[in-house]
């Protein structure tokens, strides 16, 4: 039996399974919330949403809600996102006692009722919030004054027009009693992640294959001759596949055989060796102080380095040596390595999170503090190699207890697997993840995909980043349609999401793959390559020109602002982006179809960008220049998957007229 | 940093708010539950459905959920709600070690690798449970005889098949360690109510309105005698507008006027006079031994009583002079009216139930205790008044305080406001609740309303109870439709939903309002009524034929197995409910046009109900006993508003075939 928090306030968004979880978004964001809520009657209302930097002490501001939706008893409010912090909400709502009096009486003395006794309550509502013992001397001077002034009208005009001043219902509002109070049971959060958590542009490469001499590998100081070119492409993300000690015991031959020779360079994924583990780096791509050399030449070239973390063991790893109890053991005592029955991966032991007697605790805390080395190093950017095998509570506390003290720590998932496992990684906390991108290649099935991570709940909390390949993925089309479909999934990767990736050689068209597989021939997750970066063929200038598209064009920034719009045919993909002002509006039409040409009327959405039919417009294809006059919903186009697979328009209003000149009105 | 809980265990369904309010049900339902619910790795998982009747002191009951969607991990188990009580469930996960270890180790087997490492492992799992202490002696027995079999066997496939017999893997699981066992951390509950609170036909009337001297109005021992024409009409709840005392200051006469005559008898809705108040019983109408024999009469009828409860006091209610501390007051001391500014209530005084000083507990015990009045007297159904005037938290304490003790009481919403404020009160634990029902006379608009109503997570706190008028609605459609539309809206009331009502005078098709409004006039809430049941042009026998029909047909007992169907013309709504076995198949067709004949094809949606393109079916029209053999989903049909405005078929398969005669397979 309690008579608090008689309000209903519900359906708070946005939020993730009913608060269990915090919604994502990036600091520099106006936060808007929306709230149901309501109570009996027909008191007049004020509803507040209140917010704090989680790990600030001091009280909580707030913000007034304003009512959207009447019938459905719908507020809205927002705040800024000033920091990359975890920020907390929540909603609260009150009677507002004063206004309500003041319409119900209002109500009755336009009808012409006598309003004496209410006029009396009127006071009386100023004299309860004079009788409060917190009140300022000059809020009491100045609601004394009110009240004497009242009194003293010889009136109910007159008294009623004193009542109806603005200034008294806001001073009422400030110092009056909150009697009827409800807060709302439950504190949301929303992580505001950097900027770059939603807009980035990654390049993957493996460091040792950045040389030009057959048979070497390259080091990290190779590598920071690479970066001017990837830096002229328009990449800001240098990812590497894992930089640390490659383990000799079942090392891995090329294309993943099972038998190498001492020349065999071996999987950076199989980590670890005499030489050191996951704290550690593999001589043959330099020191540890080589490696802060190249993040700081990325830092210089405003890049940064976005590094593996892949728990993957080899048995010579210093964790089997020194924590042996950390593994999975065998009857015999020998340490059981991966499999997935019937197949063995005996380069690879994995670790046991779930280790009795709590080595648990030893490894997940193991795990934090390689990260934390890094970090401290000076890395921001974390890609997780299969976070999905180990627990989803690993990486909740890893990344709450990380992002704790450094909010500006970036992590990918890398889980290629059910949707609800890929929802509860983002859930937990990833800052990114990865996506099914690679294998949606047809229309409806593009338009169901990114519908559903762009335009519900999931983007509250997940945020995909869409690599066009990976050293695991070479995707059938990209083998099938060659360069017409590698710039075209260029071009739907770094559209279609703000933040996107490509491994190398994607610039090359390389798309030889293992028959009937996706699997890289040759795969450079096993050797050294050497590539001739001017091949023929490549594709830099087109990555280069979107990139510098994307840079320039703040819609293209976005994650949550694409929409999918009709063009009558089904081998081409129409799709837009703008700014919440409208200031820049993408238009975005790709031919999915790597072989044939394709024509197509699009239908602009002109309604949306609140451009009359009557109204003509200009339209500037980014990819070439060209530049249109328009007028109507309806455009023509043509796309030659050889030449130009995509149309990126920027759309631009009209808006010459005779009245806007300067001596118009003189 | 936690170990335990490493399942993920989410979306369990149905749930309201996420466990906050209890779904609904009743009882002798097979109660399904779905979760999503996995964890990482690809190890054997078992996850149970726990459930237990929330009063009971004893342990949780658990049935193993079934997986029904491998890509989405979506579980599903079931249990029978077997009483009318509030029942209580989770979901909890475990591994399966012994499973996955079977698995894994068959697939290696299978694939020629040695598994005596394997095999030693398994050997374990089994001392394992052996080493339980609690384990019982015939248990011991038997695994110990298993794993001496397995031990002394003398080859790999020998032991394999003894590892693979299914009754090993079923004692393990019985007796085996769960160690890793997840329960969902939020226990759900679900309301089982009795099946009346899903399948009733309401009938409202005015007791003192049931006599035929004019001028005088009638007893409860004249209602008794109403009630055989109502029992034969095949209604089973009586409904009474209030029964108190009804007060003098300020007595409303016909038409709701301020003024009134000695003669006038009041509206029941002002409650309370110096003859009592809300535990009284009006003298006119009797002794409250008169109203107990009224509910018995019913009872031997197999009908029963729902009072109303109006909170209502009038200035005359003993409560004002017992307990003024209970109302509003105004300040020179007078207790406040109820008011809609700039409309004044004079007959009526709100109470207070946010008293200062704990006042309200007062006020709201004494609410609670007035319904507890009556139920001790037999009612067991309550229709409240207005309940979204009062605090949704009051509601919430009374209805499950009471359920708590008398599970079988069932409270009708008489709210029409706001959805958010409909829905929250049936979350607060209405049981039924007034709809737009009589606001919703198109086809979009009905279609619309009661697939939310029916088909969305509304319905699993919400039972629309349609009343087709009410003493406050005559609704526009029965004022411009007449006769035909009385049918037609009878009709749709009857079978959209498994419980509905009409008010009297429904029957004989009144329908003369105050212009431009849809109040009746010369309401009966303000007049006795005399009326000539067996009036000219009266609808008895078609509600009596209607009333059967749901009688007999176990899908119109049903709630949310509406579902609507096509056919091409828009006056005319198509509509089927159907037994979840399919053994009872109803088709409703509906002209809504009460001033046309309309003519139209009905899709039959056979492949629904597994009746193939080529299959013969039988139609049977329940409302003129016309049969028709059919085949093929497309039936025209004609629609007569003044004759038949609707059709209810049942569909019946046409299975005689040769193979099923006697001689057949002789």
């Amino acid at each position: 039996m309690k008579n608090d928090g008689l309000f209903i306030i519900e359906n708070i968004k946005p939020s993730v399974d009913n608060g269990k979880y915090p919604v994502k978004s990036e600091a520099g964001t106006l936060f808007k919330v929306t709230a149901t809520v309501f109570r009996d009657g027909h008191d007049k209302i004020k509803v507040n949403l209140k917010h704090k930097k989680k790990h600030e002490s001091h009280g909580w501001e707030s913000t007034e809600m304003i009512q959207i939706n009447q019938g459905l008893d719908i507020w809205e409010g927002s705040f800024i996102l000033l920091e990359n912090c975890l920020y907390q909400y929540t909603v609260e709502a009150f009677t507002d006692h004063f206004a309500s009096w003041l319409s119900d009486t209002t109500k009755k003395f336009n009808a012409g009722i006598n309003i004496n006794s209410e006029l009396l309550e009127g006071e009386i509502l100023i004299k309860n919030v004079l009788n409060k013992k917190s009140l300022s001397k000059s809020a009491v001077k100045i609601l004394t004054q009110y009240l004497t002034t009242i009194t003293s009208a010889t009136n109910q005009t007159e008294k009623m027009k004193i009542f109806s001043d603005h200034r008294l219902d806001e001073l009422i509002l400030i110092h009056g009693q909150k009697d009827d109070l409800t807060v709302h049971e439950h504190i949301y959060e929303v992580m505001s992640d950097r900027i770059e958590a939603r807009f980035a542009a990654w390049y993957e490469f493996f460091p040792r294959s950045q040389g030009n001499i057959k048979g070497k590998g390259s080091t990290f100081k190779d590598c920071i001759k690479r970066l001017p070119d990837i830096k002229a492409m328009g990449f800001n993300v240098i990812y590497l596949p894992p930089i640390h000690p490659i383990g000799k015991t079942n090392r891995k031959g090329p294309n993943n055989s099972l038998f190498s020779t001492s020349k065999d360079c071996g999987s950076p994924y199989a980590i670890g060796s005499d030489l050191g583990g996951h704290t550690e780096v593999e001589p043959a791509l330099g020191t540890i102080e080589d490696f802060e050399d190249f993040i700081n030449a990325c830092i210089s070239l405003e890049m940064e380095v976005a590094l593996d973390f892949a728990i993957n063991c080899s048995p010579d790893h210093p964790y089997v040596k020194d924590h042996p109890d950390w593994f999975y053991k065998r009857p015999d005592g020998s340490i059981k390595y991966a499999e997935n029955p019937p197949k063995k991966y005996q380069d690879i032991y994995p670790l046991n999170f779930r280790a009795e007697n709590s080595v648990w605790k030893e490894v997940w805390t193991e795990m934090k503090d390689v990260l934390l080395f890094w970090i401290k190093k000076g890395v921001r950017i974390f890609r997780v190699d299969n976070p999905h095998t180990k627990p989803v509570k690993l990486w909740q506390w890893i990344i709450s207890e990380l992002t704790a003290v450094y909010p500006d720590v970036i992590f990918l998932a890398e889980a290629f697997t059910r949707p609800p496992m890929m929802r509860a990684l983002a859930k937990a906390g990833f800052t990114q993840s990865y996506s099914y991108f690679t294998w949606r290649n047809f229309k409806d099935e593009i338009i169901e995909y990114f519908t559903e991570l762009t335009q519900t709940n999931v983007s509250d909390y997940m945020r995909a980043n869409l690599f066009a390949n990976t050293p695991d993925i070479l995707p059938t089309i990209l083998q099938t349609g060659g360069r017409p479909a590698f710039m075209m999934r260029f071009a739907l990767a770094s559209t279609l999401s703000s933040v996107y990736g490509i491994y190398s050689g994607y610039e090359l068209c390389e798309n030889t793959a293992i028959p009937n597989s996706e699997e890289y021939l040759n795969s450079e997750k096993y050797e050294i390559k050497i590539r001739d970066w001017s091949a023929k063929g490549n594709i830099i200038d087109y990555i280069t020109k979107i990139n510098s598209i994307r840079q320039t064009n703040p819609a293209l920034h976005l994650y949550k602002n694409l929409r999918f719009h009709h063009c009558d045919n089904n081998n081409i993909l129409f799709y837009s982006k703008s700014t919440p002002d409208l200031s820049n509006i993408i238009l975005i039409a790709v031919n999915l179809d790597p072989h044939h040409e394709h024509e197509t009327n699009l239908h602009i959405p002109l309604e949306e960008f609140y451009i009359k039919e009557k109204d003509s417009y200009l339209l500037i294809n980014l990819l070439n220049d060209e530049k249109s006059i328009d007028k109507g919903h309806i455009k023509l186009i043509t796309l030659d998957p050889d030449s130009e697979p995509a149309h990126i328009y920027r759309l631009e209003r009209w808006s010459s007229k005779e009245d806007k000149f300067d001596y118009f009105n003189m």
